[in-house]
C-alpha cells in the first residue's frame, strides 16, 4: 500500500490543483463557479481559500482516502486515471474538517506547525475550512467521467447521507468530552467513530462503486469495508496518543496526553472506567472532567489506563474489526491485486506508527 | 408581506420541528439519519444539535427565506402547504450561516441574547451550525412533494452551486475587513453581497422554480429578483448599521459602530473613499484598518459617511437595485397577488428598520 500511495501522489496533488489552482485568476473563478453578476476578486480569494488550502495540503497528509478510492476504481475494472478529479472529493472534505476541528477544538498545532487559524486568523481558517465541503461537491456536476444523471443524484444522495451522520457523530465526540458526568457505552462509541471518520471512508468507497455503476450490494460491501476500517484507524489513533504520550514512541506532533487534557471518552477510556477500581475509575472521571490538568495529573490518566489493561483491548477490539473488514471483501470478488492491496490497508491503519 | 410573514410562521416552525424535532429520540435518529451500525446516543445529539437550533430560532427571525419560497410556489400555481417541508431548507440554512459567522467574528450578541458559542463553547455552536448546512439538503432526497429524480438532482446541482459562491462572498468579506490597506471597487462590493447574502436568496427562488417544473427562463428571472432584492436588503443592513450607530434609531441588538471596528469595506466606506478629501479618506482608512478602535474613533468614522453623503448614495444604490428586482418580476407573469406580494418584499427589506 506504501507504494500505491508514493505512486499516486503527484497526480492527486495536480487533480486538486485542477480544483483550486495554487493561483487564483478571473478565469478560473469563472469557469468553477460561473460568471459573476459584477467583478470576483481573485487576489481576495486567494488568500482567503486557496493559500490555507495549499498551505495544509502542502504540509503532508497521505492522501489515502483519494489512494483507496482509486484502488476501488481500478478494482471495479476502470481505469483510476479517468476518476482522479472524484478521488480528490473525499480528500478535499478530509483536510476541510481538519480545518474545522481544530477551530473547534482550539488546537495550536497541526502537521508540526500553527493550525491555520493561527496563521489566518479563526474566520479565514473556518471559512476555508466550509468551502472545502462545499467544493469537492461540485464536481459532481462537472461529472468529468460522464457519468449518468442517475449515478449523479445517487452520488448526491450518498454524499448528504454520509455528511449529515458526520456531523452526529462529531456531535457526540465534542458533548461527551465536554461533559465530565456522561456515560458512554463501547457501542455509542463505536457509533461515534463510524459516523465521525467511519463516513468519510464510506464516501471513498460509495463514491467509487456509484461512480463505476455498482450494484447496491457492492456497494454496502465496500462502505462495511471502509467503515470498519475507519473505525479500527480512530481506534488506532486513540491508541497512539496514549502509548506516544507514555513517552515509547518519537514526536507525535501534538501536545503530550491531547486526548486526556480534552476529556475524550475514548475506547481506552471507557474500557479503564468499566475494569477499574471504583476509586480508580472515578479519580480518572475526574481527571478527565477538569477543565485544566497538570502534567502529573495526565500521567496518572495514562497510568489507569495502562494498568487497566485498556491499550491491548482497544488493540484487540481495533485489530477485530480489520478482520471484520477484510471478510466483507470475500463478498466482491476483487482481483488478487486490489484484494492484496484493501487486505494490507486494513493492516496499515492499525500498525502505522505515526 | 408583513401578513403573510405572521400568517405562514407557525407552519414554517412546525415543519422544521419535522426535520429537527425539539426533542431528540433513537426513532426519529434512526428515520432521519438511517439506522445505526452500533448505538446512537440521543441525548448527546439533543445537546449538540437541536438544543443550539432551536435556541437560535425561538429568539426570533422572520422566517422570511421560507415565506418567500412560499410565496413563489404560490406564485407558480402550487399548494404551498404541500411544499413546507422544502421552505425550511433556505431557513435551515441561513440559521447555520448565523451560527457560524458569529464564530467567524467573534460576536458577542445575538438577537440580543449571547452568541450561541458564548452558551455552548464553541466546538458544540460550529458543528450545530455546520450540520445546519446538510441537515437541510436531505429534505431533497426525502422528496417530500414527489418530484422527479431529474428534479432533485437539479435541486443539488443548484444548491452546490450557490452554496459555493455563498462561500467566495464570505471569504472576500472577511479578507477585505482584515487586511486594511486592500482596495476594492463598488462592483466587488456588489459581488461580495451577491455571493454572501444574494446565493441564499436565489436558492429560495431557485428551489421553488426547480421543484415545481418551471422553464430555465422563468428560474433565471426569480434568482435575479432574489439576488438583486438581497443585495439592496445587505445594502439596507450597512445603511442601518450606520444610522442606528448614530444614535437615529432605537437598540439594534448589536454593539455600537460594529461595521466600523470590523473594518468592513461597505458600499458606504467605498463612496466616501472616493469622494472625500484625500486627507479625510486617509483617516477613515486608518480608522477601519486598526486592530482596536475608542468609541470617538468609530464616532468620527461614522461622521465621515454621513458628511460623504454616502448614507444617500447607499440608499440610491438600494432602490434602484430594488426598483430592477420589481423589472425581472415582469418577465414571470405571476397573478396579481403575488405580484403585489414580491413587489412589497423588495421595499420591506430597505425600509425596515431592524
Amino acid at each position: 500500500m506504501r507504494e500505491t500511495l508514493a505512486e499516486w501522489r503527484p497526480a492527486i496533488d495536480e487533480a486538486i490543483a485542477d480544483i483550486v489552482p495554487r493561483e487564483i485568476d478571473a478565469e478560473y473563478l469563472e469557469s468553477f463557479f460561473g460568471e459573476p453578476t459584477y467583478e470576483y476578486d481573485p487576489e481576495g480569494i486567494q488568500r482567503a481559500l486557496a493559500d490555507p488550502l495549499w498551505e495544509l495540503l502542502d504540509r503532508g497528509g497521505k492522501r489515502w482516502r483519494a489512494v483507496l478510492f482509486l484502488v476501488f476504481v481500478e478494482g471495479f475494472g476502470e481505469d483510476p486515471a479517468e476518476y482522479l478529479p472524484y478521488a480528490c472529493i473525499p480528500e478535499i472534505l478530509h483536510n476541510g474538517t481538519i480545518i474545522v476541528d481544530d477551530v473547534e477544538d482550539e488546537a495550536s498545532i497541526r502537521r508540526g506547525e500553527p493550525a491555520l487559524h493561527h496563521l489566518y486568523g479563526q474566520d479565514i481558517a473556518l471559512n476555508a475550512g466550509n468551502a472545502m465541503y462545499f467544493l469537492p461537491l461540485k464536481i459532481v456536476t462537472e461529472n468529468p467521467a460522464g457519468v449518468s444523471a442517475e449515478q449523479r443524484l445517487a452520488a448526491y444522495e450518498m454524499l448528504m447521507d454520509e455528511l449529515n451522520r458526520t456531523h452526529l457523530g462529531q456531535g457526540m465526540d465534542i458533548r461527551w468530552h465536554n461533559q465530565g458526568e456522561v456515560h458512554v457505552t463501547a457501542e455509542q462509541y463505536l457509533e461515534m467513530c463510524a459516523c465521525k471518520t467511519g463516513c468519510l471512508g464510506r464516501i471513498v468507497a460509495r463514491l467509487a462503486a456509484i461512480i463505476t455503476d455498482q450494484s447496491a450490494e457492492i456497494e454496502e460491501a465496500v462502505a462495511r469495508y471502509a467503515e470498519l476500517t475507519a473505525v479500527a484507524f480512530q481506534i488506532g489513533d486513540d491508541i497512539l496518543d496514549v502509548e506516544n504520550s507514555l513517552g515509547r514512541a518519537g514526536d507525535f506532533g501534538k501536545e503530550f496526553g491531547n486526548d486526556v487534557r480534552e476529556g475524550k471518552k475514548t475506547l481506552l477510556v471507557i474500557h479503564a472506567l468499566e475494569e477499574s477500581a471504583p476509586k480508580t475509575a472515578a479519580r480518572l472521571s475526574e481527571i478527565l472532567g477538569a477543565d485544566e490538568n497538570t502534567d502529573e495529573e495526565v500521567l496518572e490518566a495514562l497510568s489507569i489506563l495502562e494498568e487497566a489493561g485498556s491499550i491491548e483491548y482497544a488493540r484487540d477490539r481495533a485489530l477485530e474489526l480489520a478482520a471484520r473488514a477484510r471478510e466483507e471483501l470475500e463478498a466482491v470478488e476483487f482481483d488478487d491485486e486490489t484484494d492484496r492491496k484493501l487486505r494490507e490497508f486494513t493492516e496499515f491503519v492499525i500498525e502505522r506508527d505515526v
